[in-house]
């Protein structure tokens, strides 16, 4: 994110992001056993596993949805809502942002 | 589920399963769609996309496999709940069953 | 529920209620026990209590509510869908309430 | 919160606490709201109300809940995160604070 890549640098500036970029091996990695417990949903159907079976592990692959989300949204706290507060900014729009995500987290 | 292949048939008779049968393909299509919900989320984070937007797809990842999930205990309730209960049958281990699904899935 | 109260009965069998007669008084007593919760968080909200101790409480209000949620999900599987289905009947609608409470619950 | 209340003001300044104060009667008036929700699930019960019918009103208590949860977290994070990272202080604590609150929330 250099002075030397003024649009991604832009758009990103402007977003907020690339924060996780430090952890971004881990949180692919995290994604990649998540399709690969969805993926394992699909094979116990196809082989008519039984129904409370295939459930245990729809409870499984949400927790891990969820765990990525509740890491994503330390990360929006501690970088996108500070960034946004420093040299007497305004976070508000950051923190709504984080309050509405909280939000659709809750009732998914 | 015929005669002809009597293992299968047993184990799934005790379990209850194949319920399912009739809508496999549904069931099927919803989970490959959930898969690449969460492989667009994986392509999501590679290209560094404003952390409030993989939330955001996550929440809706996270809806749909629990709409899978509540599909699947309805069906569990409707045919291994009622199987179990035919003839005088005790269906209280598999309405067990469902109970602690669904206190699974109301954590998850 | 006795042929002598032939209105309440009528209601009651309409609907299938009455079967958390034996558990009644584990019951309301749960729900006392949440009522103390929530009016406990009203007093730390009047003593100013640190916002996360708050967050922390309604948690466990919240678990304890679902709690009682799984508790009447498994007897309305138990009672009110095997009623419906004695004697050769449809519990279709039974089996529907069931799943849509289910679907309440979990967004919720 | 003034030199001249030193103790309160020891305590709420070490957690941050006070910041609804502004909205301290809103806040009370939802508690009390939910509260009486709760009072009214325990009538229900006692009135032999269908079970489905009692398992919508705990929905809705539980989404009250946390509707006030989700806006103590804005808070927390628009204050207390805040007002630690000001003058070039570490908010790491009250960032890790909301991530364990908001996964608390989500479990429950």
């Amino acid at each position: 994110m250099t002075a030397q890549e003024p649009a991604a640098d832009q758009t990103n500036a402007e977003h907020g992001t690339y924060w996780y970029a430090a952890d971004k091996q881990a949180l692919l990695g995290r994604l990649r056993r998540i399709e690969g417990q969805v993926r394992g949903l699909h094979r116990m159907v196809e082989q008519d596993t039984y129904c409370i079976d295939v459930l245990t592990q729809i409870s499984a692959a949400t927790r891990a949805l969820q765990a990525v989300a509740v890491g994503l949204l330390e990360g929006h706290i501690a970088h996108c809502v500070m960034e946004a507060a420093k040299d007497g900014g305004d976070p508000s729009a950051k923190v709504k942002e984080a309050s509405d995500a909280i939000a659709r987290l809750v009732r998914s």
